[in-house]
């Protein structure tokens, strides 16, 4: 099945939204054993024309984005309702949800946002819950020449769930019924480089026929995925488990974070954050998972040095001794931690974030982490990220996050 | 001039890797007025054939990036030089380069890395000192029908440096002496929403010829572009102003938490963060910024009831009575933080980010903020955000900081 994507978006082109559709459309629709053969990023206005007439003729499926919005130069519906010879109707419970959306959001409706309720004749509308334009289907037409055509909105907020409620399921229905049926499975790796698995996992998926294996590699995690028949699958995965085992996170797609919570919530047990150089980072993260409210019940930014003694009681001479980025102040902001929050672990980091502070001994990317367990355990560890200070936050907070995991596991630490 | 960009890979279209290139030319090239027209993403091996064919009538410049390697399917080189009738050579000096390159790596060279050396009859060697595989630059050629046509590797710590020392000059010289320079503008707005601004804006906007205005709205804040002569971006920027003064957050690209550093530091002022619902998201915002920690000293995370007694000194009654979530509860955390922190500015924020948790009173996206301020000023406001938990944080964390933001400009508050 031939399947492109269409972005527009003049903010793509520009660089001032980097385009992550396609990615994801693309590692969606690996799940289902389809590939996309080609993306277009083209600017807002009269374009979206140009590409589509050159698309259909050789397309089964074109996923447009963006141009759905109230703006003058949001043109993608009417431009498609005119190819396809399809009269633009108003569609009034579209234009009641919108209408509904500003009202219990207070705010002022505009007539622009009426095109949003407007549908091309014999499309399927698409809702969309995170915002007001739906989405909009229309399926392969011979007379127009067209393929199944997806018109989605921009936002990734808005898109994602409408593809996954509404697209990916309309796609896996026009796969042939005699297709075998294409299995997968995802294994999320903290701690081995996507190299360092390839070369140990590589030779022997390699014996293993109708098997299909990619990698993703990012910010110190690696997913492995496995893709083909049931056998291959579960033969590859017997693979990962043997040579990996503490070292995977999960078989699901679940992030580090929801493992650690479902971990900790297993144990009855909380955890408290006391963080230097990530900013509020690992906090913000553990909180992103619904329910963490259950075992995550405070956390300290403690930035300052004069923060890390009054909040966590980090002895000043300490502080002097060993400075702000040491083993011995990780420790002791954990230890603080435990003490004030009365949890049952805590983490602690301080390092140099860049793209000042750093020193020879110390350069920006130096990290300490600690982690400590009401009944004794501590750990504490230096790293090295020498990346961007944003990079640089992800890397931590991911670090410190596996490393609780393979406390809660029964792993060792220092791996 | 018309640019187009093509982008081989993959990896790009399964979602293994983002696509950042077309953002990052799009943000260089834009800087001498020009635009790139559209962005091709297609597989490794023939399709780069298909699409330089559609690509060559329509264009004066098109960036290829990728498919130089030494694997079978990087087969740009190749591709190119048949399409434009000029023999590839061995080139010994770029061979020199790579077997040197190889040997101080300690590693074994194939003579699969020998076709990196190759290079097409009149073409210019653009060196590559972070890899092995040059760039090439084909001027464009009448007889053979092609654009300029620049053939640059695929990783971007290889490609970056070969674009900035030598591409973006290229291009720079290409444009008429005689051509105006195009001027821009960017007004980053919060407060007001895109279709608000639209239609109060576009009225105006469109007796202003030679004046292009683009929009880009997320999560509450919207970007507004204005390109084109330097009196229309003039005349267009005294509409933005004289509307919209006090939501304009900055004519810069700057984020709205740079904007806000920058006036506290100006002001020798700091600020202190008390935060339930955005879980750290605040803080790990601010000290995404290099040098936040001038201003920024500490911050806590009361995500339970008890911490926001404990830290904050939020009276039990007060939390009984009228709920974590309320103006009463945000108010006491927000003066508990200055108290504590003895910082001279607080925001505090305690709401509802589902999907849980919600009641008729109170549903799923509530959120109550305050910002104190060492002097007496005390503001608190309930809002409504009903999207996602991800989203629901990011919003309430740009409407938090844009409070500030207002309070430290001296503007109302309570817009």
């Amino acid at each position: 099945m031939r399947i492109e994507v269409v972005n527009t978006g003049t903010e793509l082109l520009l660089g001032k939204v980097v385009n992550t559709h396609a990615g994801y459309f693309g590692q969606e629709l690996f799940k289902l054993g389809l590939r996309i053969q080609r993306q277009t990023t083209i600017p807002d206005g009269d374009d979206i024309r140009v590409v589509l007439n050159e698309a259909f003729p050789r397309s089964e499926v074109i996923l447009v984005t963006g141009g759905l919005g109230p703006t003058s130069d949001d043109i993608t519906r009417e431009v498609v309702a005119e190819m396809l010879g399809r009269p633009l109707h108003l569609d009034q419970s579209i234009l009641d949800t919108i209408t509904e959306m500003f009202r219990r959001r207070g705010l002022k409706q505009n007539r622009s946002n009426d095109r949003q309720a407007m549908v091309p004749e014999g499309a399927v509308v698409l809702d969309n819950p995170h915002g007001t334009a739906p989405g909009l289907y229309l399926p392969a037409d011979a007379v127009a020449g067209s393929p199944h055509l997806f018109l989605l909105p921009g936002p990734p907020r808005e898109l994602k769930p409408m593809f996954e409620s509404l697209v990916f399921p309309a796609i896996a229905g026009m796969r042939d019924a005699g297709e075998a049926p294409v299995e997968w499975r995802n294994f999320k790796i903290f701690g081995v480089g996507e190299s360092s698995l390839a070369s140990a996992l590589e030779p022997d998926f390699e014996k293993i026929s109708d098997l299909e294996v990619g990698y993703c590699a990012r910010l110190g995690e690696v997913d492995i995925r496995l893709i083909g028949t049931l056998a291959a699958v579960e033969e590859g995965s017997i693979l990962v488990r043997s040579g990996f085992s503490r070292d995977i996170v999960t078989e699901s797609e679940d992030s580090i974070e929801k493992v650690i919570l479902e971990l900790l919530i297993e144990r009855r047990e909380t955890l408290a954050t006391a963080e230097s150089c990530t900013g509020g980072l690992i906090a913000s993260t553990l909180t992103d998972v619904p329910g963490s409210s259950a075992v995550f019940h405070r956390g300290y930014v403690t930035y300052s040095n004069e923060a890390k003694t009054a909040i966590l009681g980090v002895p000043g001479d300490v502080l002097a001794t060993h400075g702000a980025v040491s083993n011995e102040v990780v420790e002791a902001m954990a230890l603080g931690c435990l003490n004030a929050s009365s949890a049952d672990h805590a983490i602690a980091v301080s390092g140099i974030a860049g793209p000042g502070g750093g020193s020879d001994a110390k350069p920006v990317g130096t990290v300490h982490v600690a982690v400590a367990s009401r009944g004794g355990e501590l750990f504490s560890k230096r790293y090295y990220f020498p990346v961007d200070r944003i990079s640089f936050k992800m890397r931590v907070t991911r670090l410190a996050l596996d490393l609780l995991r393979r406390r809660l596991m029964g792993f060792p630490l220092d791996y």
